[in-house]
Order: structure tokens, then C-alpha cells, then sequence
């Protein structure tokens, strides 16, 4: 007997998360073990509101149009469960919905904390005997992931950051005038997306001068003498620093004061950059602009590479495939690259535990020794990841997205 | 005899600055009333330091790459001419160098304040019986040049906003949880790119929400009621505000305590969105995240407008056409929009003297009663300058852009 699917997304977007849903959607409607494809709005914590939508009959162009979507279309969320042996409150609620809407196949797109989610609810249904199986997609700008050779969605990241790094650096060559620009990137332990920027570099430009990384001890007296060095030759310096660089006591370095933590435990951070700017006008040069790529580096599908959204909307429909072949619950899709000059990858199936609540770190040794750039190990591997110009769909001169039509009315429907 | 002919850059960069050059040099190459293109690098400074360049045996595929390549390729500067009444010493310095390189024809790449040099160069030629035909080429991402429909520049500048805009408003909607995203967009004195923010609630997004201009009167009490009101029916609220808004008193709200001044007597600003976070936190919503689209705005060549890039070249090329036809000197290209509906335009000749520092802003009746967002008749201005996308250059996944060798290595030459 077919049973049905739901899908749902989890933790911050990417620019191309949409695609895996996509992925999933499609190869979901096609699969004759599936019946109903729905969909969660605010990942497990919407899913336990009963914010269900029906996606079976969705306009078939607007789900061609996701994967030129940017930002989380079902809605997310970064709710933790707690452990099933403390209480089993929200297990329960959980399992009374899959159960309500027949759901046999359950996809989650997230990170390493949404791979936690998936871990729990595969032991709990195990443990309870429910006929479930229950997958991760992963999908992070900041490509922490282990275990998987890189993270859907990163690529994408890696391609707006290593693009705007170039147009500020030619901008900041206009002037004849010493300048300082110091480009922030997100990052909170990883410094993938900050080593992404020294693509900038790979077509001519010189640039940037300084990359620093949440994996290497910040000092500012450290940062003020390569500074001081590059200013023996530059008029014109462009540093890239990851919001997660961190000092010697293991403290953010940060304008901030605000400490906040999210549920995670994570703090909520911010203002590394402009933490460094009076370092920089005492000893180095007078003008300095900060630049925050923010919000955007996560959302700016309209310069998506094609690499990464072809892999996410290939990552989505693997898992489905794998999921109605058996053995596939506590699984998550992975991407394992098979070849690298031409580059290839291929789709495989990992256990979650072994990506839940870790992280993936760039290696030591991919960190130049003075710990201000990446070695070409680094390079090697980033540079296939940003390759591939998506199609433009546009109208008015402006990005063609999509809203699902089932998705955007939902609202609480009980409080089970 | 045929003569030379010089062309510079002037003011802050736009994604297609580089656009009205190609159009200079591939003209001027193929006149023959020009022998040679020389390139003065640093607008008027470069050229007081006979910092100048012979572009003509320029590689021929790098010169058609400038449409791609953002940041004034040339270099810029904010160098004021002063009075010839006053001092003659600027005037008979650059007036050397020009007769050193035999310069009939002198094109100036700049906004309001390049076109005050346009008119001080153009009265002491005739002052003084100089041979020289000195013309402006207009560019501003503020859109703030009298005379011209619009200027070179904006409509790459708006169709980033708009796009970043989207993108941001689709990221801002991802967790269930009350949010106000306030952007901040360039505009010293005129909100044209805040209003083309506008742009991004055109196919089908409620976004943005609200829209502050430098043009009308700031006040933070009707800014929170605004907002207030706006949150009754939204969880997720975009605020679009000018780096330029003011209070009643004529003060730039900024959270910055810093009021330096560039030479033209410009404020240094930043910070208009920081400094009402407070206001938003207090009285609004908890959760703020500012976004400064910052110098992307003005070097985001990878999205650039199509008719933009276009109307940015021919402005170039007919400025050399006009130049050598006589009775141009002390005239800038101008843009005519001789159709809205399908948009066409022409390029004509007006005085330099009607634009050269003044400030065109946002007529009041396209902005609506409340003041915080814009009217249909704005759009209808707006909608075709953001259209058409141009055919991507991209080298490994990124940009490819263009420097012109002969540009790079020129230093000082002699300190006439």
C-alpha cells in the first residue's frame, strides 16, 4: 500500500535550498511508493502546530521555480529536541501528526542540528516500533558538515562572497588614497565560506590580501603587524574576517555586547569587523570600510552556481530514491566527490549520527602557516564548487521566485 | 590636423562607469579627426600630475570587457577646481598637459560636481582662446543629475537594490517569529535609490513595507508609528531608508558621532539604519537586523542593467560623435526618454552649467501623502531602467573584468 511523504526545512537558509525541495517534490510526485506529497512550514517546530500543507497538487511551474528561490520557502526553525528519555512530549506529538497524515517517508533539509532531529526521531520510532523512515538532507552555507564531501548551498555562498569580494576590491582601487576594507563573513566555527573568498584571487586580481579564520587564535597585535606588512606595498588592502574569529581566552571577537545564545547554545554574534576598525585607523591606515555581506550571502540566488544547485536538487531526489529501497531511516543524502579534474560527485547515503552536532573545520593544513590565507589544498578543493552560471529567469528585470500556493496560508490548524 | 582626444573619470564609481569609457575609446579609435586616446588616471588630479596614459593601442578585447568591469577603471578623484579669478595655477597646470599631449578633445566621466569642471575648463579655454572641446559624460547611481531623464548608472544601482531587496524579504520570512529588516540604500541628498527599492514589490513580494527619503522631513515618532502600524497585520517587516534622511532641524540621523567633510563640503555619513534600531527595538519588535548595501550598490557589475549598460556606452560614444561636430564644448550627453511605453530614449547635448552642482531630487508628488513610500508615477519612471540583463562574462565561475595594462603602471610623471 502507497503511503505518503513530508518534507520540511530546518536552520538558516542557503541560496539554493530550495532546489533539494524541489528535488524532493519532483521525485516524490513520480514515485509510485508515494502517494501524497506534504510538506511542514517551520520545520519540526511548525510540524508539531500541525502546520501541514498538502503539496501533491501544486502547480507544477511554481515547484520548477524553486530552485531560483532564495530563503527557506516552507519555513524553518531551530527548535532542539530533547532527549526521548527525559520526555517524550513533543515525540509524541510528532508521531500523532505523521500518523494523522499517513506519513511514511519524512525529509528533513537542514544542518548539523537538524541531523540531531533526524537521529532522534530514527530512535524513537525504532525503539517504538514506527513504521517510519525518517532522512536528512544537509544543506549549509557555512559547509560544516562532515562526512559529506561539501554542503549543499555552500557553493552558492562561496560563489556571492568570492563575486563581491572582486567588485570591492576594484572599487576600492578608485581613489589614489590608502584604504582599509575589511569584509565580514559568516562563519561561527568554520571558516569555510572566509577561505571561499580567496577565489577572488583566481582570475587576476590580487585579492584578498588577509583572510582570517575561526580555526586560528585571533591576535590583534598579530593582525595590526600583517597589516602593517601588507601596507609596505598596498595602498589599496582588502581583508576578509569570519564573524567567528575568536582570541586567545576563546572569546568572539565583537563590538557587541550583546551575548545572547540562541537554543542551541549558540551566541548571536556580530560586529567582528567592526571590532578591528580602531586597531586599523591607530596603526595602519586612517580610512577604513567595513563591509557585512549579512543576509545576503545566504540569500542571493541570483548568482547561484550551478554546481551547487544541480547537487542540492540531486541531493533531494536521491533521497527519496534511497528511502523507498530500504535501510535508508537515520540516513542522510551525502555528496562524495569521485573526481576533481574533471570534477565529479555522486549522491550517497550516510548515518546521521555520525554529522549530528559536529562540525567540519577547514584543515590546519590548508591555512598558509602564518594563519592569514589559504594553500592551494584549499583552493583545489573550492574551486569547482562556485562553477556553472544557472539559467536566469526574470521578469521586470527582476528574479523570477515562487511561492507555494499550499504552503502560504497555513496556519496552526490544532494544538495537539 | 588631426588632433587627440583625453578622457578621465570622476567621482564615486557605478557598476557601469567603465561602460561610457568603452564607448569613448572605441569611438574616438574610429574617428578620424582623433589620432590618439589618452586615459587620465584620477579624473583632473591624475591629470595635474600627468598621470596620463595612451590607451590607443589598447588590447582591443579588454577594451570590450570595460562594460563588465565595475570600480572607475581609470581612477577617480573629488579634486574642486577653484575660482579662475581667484588662483590660475590648477588651470594653467592642466592646461600644460594638455598641450604636452595635444588634447583637442577632453571627455570628463562624472556627476554634478565633475560638471562644474567641465564648465571652470570650458570658460578658461574660451578665457583664454584654448583650443580645447571639453565635454561631460554623465554617471551617478544617486540619479540626482538635473537635465538628463536619468543618469548612467542608477539603473544598475536600483536593479541591485531591487534584486538584494527580494532576496533579503525572502530570507526575512524563514523563522515564525516577528522580525524588522531595516536597509540602508546610498543617497546623499536624493532617495531615487530608495525609492527604486520599490522595484522589488513588483511581481507579486508585499515588499518593502516602508520607504524613508532624504527629501522629506525625518521624524523618529512618525517612524515608530509607521512601523507600529505596519505590525498589526505583519510579522516580517522591510524598512528601506537613505543614508540621507534628516530631522527637522536639518541633522543626518546617524548613529555615528564622526561629521567629516570631503572637499565639495559632503558630509562622511553612515549609520541612518543603526541609529533607529533603538527606536524598533523599544517600541516595535525585538529582533532588528540592519543591512548597508554599502559599495556593492555601486560595483555590482555582474547584475547590471541592460539598458543601463547600454544608454552608459552610447553616452560615451555620442559625446565623441558631438565633440568633433562642433559647438560642444562646455555641454554634457544627456539622456531623452522619448517613450515610456516601449521605453526608447535619445542622447542629446545640454550645458554643462545647467547641471553642474545642483541636485535633482524626487519630485514630492510621486512620493505617496504619508511620506514613506513611493507613488505609481515613480514606478512608471523606474520600471524600464532596471530591464534587460546583459550577456555574462564569467572565467572559472566568477566575473571577468577587465584592467587596462596601459592604465595600471602609470605613476607620476613630472610635477608640472
Amino acid at each position: 500500500m502507497s503511503k505518503n511523504c513530508l518534507v520540511a526545512q530546518s536552520g538558516g537558509p542557503t541560496p539554493i535550498i530550495n532546489a533539494s525541495l524541489q528535488g524532493v517534490i519532483e521525485a516524490a510526485l513520480e514515485n509510485k511508493e508515494i502517494k501524497k506529497v506534504y510538506g511542514a512550514r517551520f520545520g519540526i517546530s511548525g510540524l508539531m502546530k500541525d502546520m501541514i500543507c498538502d503539496l501533491t497538487n501544486e502547480d507544477k511551474k511554481d515547484i520548477s521555480l524553486l530552485k531560483h528561490t532564495p530563503g527557506s520557502i516552507l519555513g524553518s526553525c531551530r527548535y532542539k529536541l530533547g532527549e526521548m528519555s527525559e520526555d517524550v512530549t513533543d515525540y509524541e506529538k510528532i508521531f500523532d501528526i505523521l500518523e494523522k497524515y499517513n506519513i511514511k517517508y519524512f525529509y528533513y533539509i537542514g544542518g548539523n542540528d537538524s541531523m540531531d532531529t533526524v537521529a532522534k526521531l530514527n530512535n524513537y520510532a525504532k525503539y517504538n516500533n514506527k513504521n517510519l523512515v525518517v532522512m536528512g538532507i544537509p544543506k549549509t552555507v557555512d559547509n560544516d558538515l562532515l562526512v559529506t564531501d561539501h554542503s549543499p548551498g555552500f557553493g552558492s555562498a562561496a560563489k556571492y562572497i568570492a563575486t563581491s569580494v572582486m567588485e570591492t576590491t576594484l572599487d576600492s582601487r578608485v581613489y589614489q588614497r590608502k584604504n582599509v576594507h575589511l569584509i565580514e563573513v559568516m562563519g561561527r566555527h568554520a571558516g569555510w565560506l572566509a577561505a571561499a573568498s580567496a577565489l577572488a584571487g583566481e582570475t587576476g586580481l590580487e585579492t584578498p590580501d588577509l583572510i582570517y579564520f575561526p580555526e586560528i587564535t585571533f591576535s590583534t597585535d598579530k593582525f595590526v603587524k600583517d597589516l602593517k606588512e601588507k601596507a609596505k606595498e598596498k595602498d589599496n588592502i582588502i581583508v576578509v574576517v569570519s564573524e567567528g574569529i575568536k582570541d586567545s581566552d576563546g572569546n568572539y571577537i565583537s563590538a557587541s555586547e550583546s551575548s545572547k545564545h540562541d537554543q542551541f547554545g549558540h551566541k548571536q554574534m556580530g560586529g567582528a569587523a567592526k571590532a578591528l576598525v580602531p586597531y586599523i585607523k591607530e596603526y595602519v591606515y586612517d580610512r577604513v570600510k567595513v563591509i557585512e555581506f549579512n543576509v545576503l550571502q545566504r540569500a542571493a540566488n541570483h548568482i547561484a552556481s550551478k554546481t551547487d544547485a544541480d547537487e542540492a536538487f540531486e541531493c533531494g531526489k536521491k533521497a527519496v530514491e534511497f528511502s523507498v529501497h530500504g535501510n535508508a531511516s537515520g540516513k542522510a543524502v551525502v555528496i562524495k566527490r569521485t573526481s576533481n579534474k574533471p570534477y565529479q560527485s555522486k549522491i550517497e547515503l550516510a548515518d546521521v549520527d555520525l554529522i549530528a552536532n559536529k562540525e567540519k573545520k577547514v584543515p590546519r593544513d590548508w591555512i598558509n602557516e602564518a594563519g592569514n590565507h589559504v594553500k592551494e589544498e584549499a583552493l583545489e578543493y573550492l574551486r569547482p564548487l562556485i562553477k556553472g552560471e544557472m539559467e536566469r529567469k526574470t521578469e521586470k528585470g527582476l528574479p523570477k521566485y515562487t511561492d507555494l500556493d499550499a504552503a502560504v496560508t497555513v496556519k496552526p490548524k490544532s494544538d495537539i
